[in-house]
């Protein structure tokens, strides 16, 4: 009986057609509606399509739902971090001493345009486009949608309804607005915004840069990065402060002031990319949000997945990874309690929510970590000693980034606890002199194990954590 | 010139009539529009005044504005915390080792009523009753009004406005609704609400239990606090979750299972409370909520101010005290730049959101403290110790109670920081068994002092803090 349950999902994005993908699967009915055109009938300008990070996290949904191979056709991978100082020096940092220890660049079109595909083969899952979403009637498990073409209004029910419909979700807005319970809830914005520009590929097509890196130019206030496309191009984003500073996106209004600020900040980037002024002026400014909520569910009716319940920056590379990581637990979830939403939502969120909050802070980590402590020298000999003990010791040691990245079987929780214990155990120990870059590896693996167990237990003793 | 500007103030409760009365001084024309009749008009049935705890930082503002000997008048000193174990057991704590430090319990409708006449002595200050403000147009200076008896709208204009109309202000949501600009914003619920209840007085008037403390039944899960009033009766406020646990606020529905669960848990209480189960279905039971956000102010023309801007839940006794001391900080910026209200409300905001943000988050680990490690033994060790460092050596320890409550030269985040710092410092030394309760005093302090800066040193190593 449950199987036979319809299902509406709001919103077709990455985390939307995994999860009709996944539960068209399990045999539900599912109809999905989305706001936007069919993105796989419409023309994407050539070198422009944007990119995500896509890791072990995401890849454990791509398994889970069978689809990894033609995953892995999409994905450059990227090493490391290469990092440019501003007299166009690099330096590689991989993200992992062990040589298995990869991320991957993936265009976000590619890879949605793939799960609706494989969703769209179960006869059981319907996609409606450019239907968009007004409103959710939570207590009647009915939502309003409006054709974005015809214009015409309607309503439709279903068993339950899931919203994955991002960072503005129509659901949390009725949530929200509506009152009927206390409805914790915030948004946090950076004091940076962020705008995608683009280096193109050579005339023959080929890269302009090396291509299986993760490009950073970190300036202490600001940074630039670059992730590679398969067309050859990198999609470039600059994160910059709206107001404070010498250069700032409010004073940045000429392209003789843009060029100046690239020419004197990021003069090897500026080189590669002629096109900077015309992608500058014609590309959006976007703000830098964080939203937490809680309940993301009420009764057995209605629950919120993937951005519309945590949207995060995109510092740690985890957006889309943690929102299919949800699509995981949720089916893991349904595995126990199908047949009850109630439980099997108030489960989920018990479960999950822990672990959403945490990639949520550990992003604002990343911020400061990207743009500022990369270029500092005692965050650089950690660096150093963890990529020395990852290779040294593979079983024993994983920094935090690893935790994150490439530990899928723990929660991103734990991994933010015994990360952060593991970076002040390193630094602490630095600045004492109790270990340098050319103490003998077993020795430092010894005291760092040691010294983290030890910041653990008194945290934990203080009642903190 | 400036001295004649006209300053809208929005609301006229603890914080409003407090800053009507110093801009009052300070000579400018204050208009402040109040949605509720005027209190000092409207019966409040005997028995049945609400209370607050006032302490050092309160009573700087009552300097600043000359009041702090009729405020005197108001206040029973509360030395400490009485303890009420199941049995019936009292165990008093004081809140210092200092003699002269203790807090007071205040009426909240004395005290609004004393601040309101000491404005309106003010002939350029005038107070508006039965207003609500139903909205704040920013980008214009302007509100809109809505008398409660005519029904009447209006508008009112001025230089500024300031809103102190609380957790509900009117203007911090058309901030957020309005989306002029990038708002952060939370509003955050503890899974527990609260509901007031009262211990009358004796028939000849006297207190029922000992008078100067604040009293408590933790529970773990929930607790009983008691504050006394002027007239020989107590405030009670029962803390407990909405729907956790064998007893709750959705199950505590019939005067059999309230007065079982009283029985169970408070007999010593229910003993003095023969009004519970009235008390108990009259009043209503109240969410507990955190209110952050950022900017507090647009441009020059509109600023957030007391709960409007950060909403605490009661458990360190600062809520007043905060939005009392807003206004210390706030006149101490007009000092330095009155004349331009733009640089008034940023560099307000940038001295003042750093400890509003600290007073919101103790506020959250007093609500554990309270209920659940008041009862543990580790922690009662820590506040021996404690306890006796500040009489030995006065001069030389603060506790973090102490910190917070009777040191106003500080600002909440740095009593936040250290105080934290020495907790984890005592309480880790304690399970070490570095120190015991009975090791010698001098000794005690020198580790204490010690191992707290190693602990902020630490912390600031690893970039945390």
């Amino acid at each position: 009986m449950p199987n036979k349950q319809n299902i509406l999902i709001i919103g077709a994005g990455l985390c939307g057609s995994l999860l009709a993908l996944r539960l068209g699967q399990r045999g539900f009915n599912v109809n999905v509606y989305e706001m936007r055109p069919d993105l796989r009938k419409t023309d994407i300008s050539a070198g422009r399509s944007i990119n995500l990070a896509f890791s072990d996290r995401g890849n454990k949904a791509m398994k889970l739902v069978g689809i990894e191979k033609q995953v892995e056709a999409l994905c450059i991978p990227m090493n490391g971090r290469m990092i440019h100082d501003k007299e166009g020096n690099t330096f590689l940092s991989n993200y992992s001493g062990r040589d298995h220890e990869y991320i991957n660049s993936i265009s976000r079109g590619g890879l949605n345009a793939l799960l609706l595909d494989e969703a769209e083969k179960h006869e059981n899952v319907t996609i409606h486009f450019n239907k968009k979403c007004k409103s959710v009637d939570f207590e009647n498990t009915t939502a309003l949608f409006e054709d974005y073409i015809t214009k015409d209004k309607f309503i439709e029910d279903a068993d339950c309804i899931i919203a994955t419909d991002g960072a503005g979700s129509a659901l949390r807005k009725s949530y929200y607005l509506e009152r009927k319970f206390l409805f914790s809830f915030s948004q946090n914005y950076l004091t940076h915004g962020y705008k995608e520009l683009s280096i193109l590929p050579t005339k023959t097509g080929d890269y302009k840069t090396y291509k299986n890196a993760l490009h950073i130019w970190p300036r202490g206030d600001f940074m630039v990065i670059a992730l590679p496309n398969l067309d050859g191009s990198f999609t470039v984003t600059l994160f910059l402060s709206y107001n404070q500073g010498e250069y700032n996106f409010n004073n940045l209004t000429t392209p003789e002031i843009v060029t100046e600020f690239f020419q004197k900040e990021f003069p090897d980037a500026l080189a590669l990319m002629p096109n900077l002024v015309e992608d500058f002026f014609e590309n959006p400014t976007a703000p830098l949000g964080t939203v937490k909520c809680s309940p993301w569910h009420y009764k057995g009716n209605t629950l919120l997945m993937g951005d519309s319940a945590h949207a995060i920056v995109p510092f740690y590379g985890q957006g889309m990874n943690a929102s299919f990581e949800d699509v995981v637990e949720f089916d893991a979830v349904l595995d126990k309690f199908e047949g009850n939403w109630d439980t099997v939502f108030s489960e989920y969120e018990k479960t999950r929510k822990k672990d959403t909050d945490a990639i949520a802070d550990l992003a604002i980590d990343n911020f400061h970590e990207m743009r500022d402590h990369v270029g500092q020298a005692i965050f650089q000999e950690k660096r150093k000693i963890e990529q020395a003990l990852e290779k040294e010791f593979p079983n024993e040691y994983s920094s935090k980034y690893s935790l994150v990245t490439f530990n899928e079987h723990i929660g991103y929780r734990e991994a933010m606890l015994r990360g952060r214990a593991q970076d002040k155990a390193i630094l602490n120990m630095l600045a004492d002199k109790i270990i340098t870059v050319d103490s003998d590896l077993k020795v430092i693996l010894d005291k760092v194990k040691k010294e983290t167990e030890a910041i653990l237990e008194d945290d934990k003793i203080a009642g903190l954590k």
